[in-house]
């Protein structure tokens, strides 16, 4: 194999995630078979593995990548921000991410290393969750874990509902529900007296 | 074929549908098929079929008693009763609903079909909502079919989570923060001071 540069190898490396985040999408992840794989990336199994050691590594890169780019954009402008990156996704993708759901609860080594695909994700999440709170934004008398958990069952819902094709629900309605369930005293609330 | 009485036949019935049920959870939607039906069952295809024309229909008809009882739930006790039972739920059976989603994107004749599967049921949460509205309980500022929206977005999430093995939230706490989320003015804002 000719010898490529580091530059070479990571521009070969987002063409194979961009054709296989195609492939997924059009086939699921059941049908998106290492032939289709090929097909779509232009590229050998073999050079394909080259990179990434089996189909399910490059799903979860896929989905690390996804859990990055919406867990920065909920840390940089917010929560109301994600849900519209959510209503704005392409449904075919989610579809093949929901394809996994029974996989997860089947496979329990599949069900380890997604727990731990995007740890720094998470942690930020926590931290934009933290300062919110800090900040009176978000309610206090449920735990943050728990809240941070609500929201993500929202998303998933979210993400059911458009990837089976239904309406999806109005973004701003969305974030004005979700806004009133975890909103905090400083937002919700009467003000209370001082005592002056 | 023995001419059987109507209530075998309805017995017969239900046998076939608790027998499916638990072939689609065990196998998946994909994985039931009609082989592991008739083993599961204990009848041959044709004896099936004479009940379900084919296993969509097998299917739909448990996911239309699903919605019917879940709508009558939430009718007679309302939405925490719900979310209680959907937290109580069998995982893989929930994940059996979840592989549906991917169908119901990519084939329109399924899709309209799981539309139609029980209008009873929507009737009924519809006028539920009606009713808990008019007596100042639901939020007066979205439309009541965003509400409805709302919630079955959270109980699909709900759904995903449990399908997939992740740790449920609290019942207790996702009934507290739905009910922020949806709460109407009788229930989550200070009272209007009479003019006496």
């Amino acid at each position: 194999m000719p010898k490529i540069s580091e530059e070479q190898r990571e521009r070969r490396r987002e063409e194979i995630l961009a054709a296989a985040r195609r492939c997924f999408a059009t086939h699921g992840y059941e049908g998106a078979t290492v032939v289709r794989l090929e097909r779509e990336t232009g590229l050998s199994r073999g050079a394909i593995f080259n990179y990434f050691p089996s189909k399910d590594e490059l799903f979860l890169a896929l989905a690390e990548r996804d859990a990055d780019r919406l867990s920065r954009l909920w840390a940089d402008e917010g929560l109301e921000a994600v849900i519209r990156a959510f209503v704005g996704e392409d449904p075919a993708w989610l579809g093949a991410y929901l394809e996994v759901g029974r996989r997860l609860r089947t496979d329990a080594a599949f069900h380890e290393r997604w727990k731990r695909r995007a740890p720094e994700a998470e942690d930020r999440i926590k931290e934009r969750l933290e300062s919110a709170l800090a900040a009176g934004e978000i309610r206090d008398d449920i735990a943050l874990e728990s809240v941070g958990r609500f929201v993500g069952v929202v998303l998933d819902g979210l993400a059911l509902r458009l990837a089976a094709g239904f309406p999806s629900p109005d973004a701003a309605e969305l974030i004005a529900l979700v806004e009133s369930a975890i909103g905090g005293p400083a937002r919700t609330r009467t003000p209370r007296r001082t005592s002056a």
